[in-house]
């Protein structure tokens, strides 16, 4: 049985609650420094490259969703290789890397600052070179991560990224925040059987992974995930995306994975995808989303408990322990993908 | 023999230099009036979907690179499912929708427009409720479009993005954008043998196609286009996201195709790329980046011989004939995905 060990990735997924509360506890005393940062400035660009850019997604929605200022995506290469000068006062630069040593990323946030922005670093790498590049820097506190697909690196930088848009004035509570690393323990204790979906998905080829609004940054992330670990061909879409096209693509033997928190504006589209998907003939599977999205969908993995704001955190939590038992369920080592390395370097 | 019949995505691939012709013609004397809508206006704000999206992904590199100004992609959820409010003063929104038809790209346009945005389409749709929602309307001149998956449509919005690109004062010569129909039609009266990659990829059930900078949005278009005409699990990504991760999932049935242009600050990369994939026993395919990707690769197709910032324009042409003629090897109709309408209604 490949169940009876423990792998790096299933022991951090179990760490995610103290990471979080670790994270929260050390972060949300720090809106006023962010704030203060961000005086003067009128927007937000988030730098990042692959979980970390799954994260700033989630960024870019709450942002603007509930902070109501624009927060919008760098091109990294537009600095690194092009090597464009532009005018980027009334910006603050946000850039976000796990292990704070991915040179793209330092040397983008220090283009930024050049180009007159105000930086501000995610790291979880406490004195690494970008802390050093920022001029406020919310380091998390996932503690050392071994397993390379990143668990509780990724959903602590959503808290950091919650708490800038605290800083930000967004129009939230505070304290749902800081009930998160308890839901999540709840959402670890119960019983979740990914068993059936592992086995059916262990038989496929391909996976098309959507949601949309904020739980969009949970989807991308998951399609990575899955793409990383199981070498799955998984296409992490938004809703509305997937259906300029890429839904001709999901059939008998190519399901949809569908995430969505409890409540909020996207929910009902996400339902009618559901049905969309399996009114086509193929499998829907839901993550989160309540009764409605479960009742839609051909099986279902019950979410997180949490208000829409704050959902991402706990939706891809099923979905990184789904990675994790498909990974070993292909004989694959979810620790130790082929071909990649803790920290990315991209030039 | 399916090679008998000729489908309208194969004639409509034809007809791009004619649809190229006619949309540099009526554009290209109209940059003062995009200038004039731009003035006061210090960034570019893209909101698309779909194909179109991958044509903004074009727009803003190539404005951030060669026009020296922030060019970043919008959400539009956050206009049409959060409604959310915000300062756009000093922000040129841009709108792309081939059909001009699209409500959530209108709609998120005019809140663009109510929130202080100056407001330009990017539209085939003469008379569109885009064309009316905005002050300044760019109208491709690409006629009527069968085939579902775009492609004279997708190219002449490139143009239509090089124009507007000049018009906000690219360091470019307009001079070269003339000169693209031309390349193109000698482009497709080259022989362009697809057919050992054609036999290659139908046993293929995923690709991962590539490319970084500016070649990044052919990339992402070439993906689409083989996703919903040929319903091939494959992945877009830039050169440097396809390191953070979706690396591990090529091997010997996941080939990667790189698309370069012949010269600029990011072929070195793709070159490397192709031999690190061909390193780790993958097929690598290329699409232009002149004699050097070729040699990296297993297979290569010519690109166009264009600069770098118009080389978007040609490199998709390869790709498209490529989809078309895998589409029918596989015994699919090009013409009509299934799933699958000309105009893609999402709320």
């Amino acid at each position: 049985m490949s169940g009876a060990r423990t792998t790096y990735m299933r022991a951090e997924i179990a760490e995610q609650p103290e990471a979080l509360r670790a994270t929260i506890g050390a972060l949300l005393p720090r809106t006023d420094e962010a704030a203060a940062l961000a005086r003067g400035t009128r927007q937000v660009l988030l730098i990042a490259r692959g979980t970390s850019d799954n994260a700033a997604v989630y960024g870019s929605y709450l942002i603007q969703a509930r902070a109501g200022r624009l927060a919008t995506l760098a091109a990294p290469s537009i600095a690194t290789a092009y090597r464009s000068r532009m005018d980027l006062s009334g910006v603050l630069a946000v850039a976000l890397s796990q292990s704070g040593r991915t040179e793209e990323i330092v040397q983008t946030l220090a283009w930024a600052r050049d180009c007159g922005a105000r930086a501000l670093a995610i790291t979880n790498g406490a004195g690494s070179p970008l802390e050093q590049a920022a001029e406020v820097a919310f380091v998390t506190q996932a503690g050392t991560e071994r397993a390379v697909p990143a668990t509780k690196t990724f959903t602590t930088q959503l808290a950091a990224l919650a708490v800038l848009a605290i800083a930000l004035g967004a129009d939230v509570d505070p304290g749902e925040l800081r009930g998160v690393p308890d839901e999540i323990e709840a959402l670890l204790a119960r019983p979740t059987d990914t068993e059936p979906l592992v086995s059916e998905l262990a038989a496929d080829d391909g996976v098309v992974v959507s949601g949309r609004g904020l739980a969009y940054a949970a989807a991308l992330e998951l399609a990575l995930k899955l793409t990383e670990a199981c070498y799955l061909h998984a296409i992490g879409l938004s809703y509305a995306d997937l259906l300029h096209g890429p839904i001709a693509v999901v059939d008998r033997r190519t399901p949809a994975i569908l995430l969505a928190a409890d409540s909020g504006p996207t929910l009902d589209g996400t339902v009618d995808l559901a049905r969309r998907v399996t009114g086509a003939g193929a499998r829907a599977y839901g993550i989160g989303g309540g009764d409605r999205l479960a009742a839609a969908c051909t099986r279902a993995l019950p979410g997180p408990r949490l208000p829409e704001w704050l959902a991402p955190m706990g939706l891809i939590v099923p979905g990184q322990l789904l990675t994790e038992a498909l990974a070993r369920k292909l004989g694959l080592d979810p620790d130790r993908p082929r071909g990649l390395s803790k920290v990315t370097q991209t030039a």
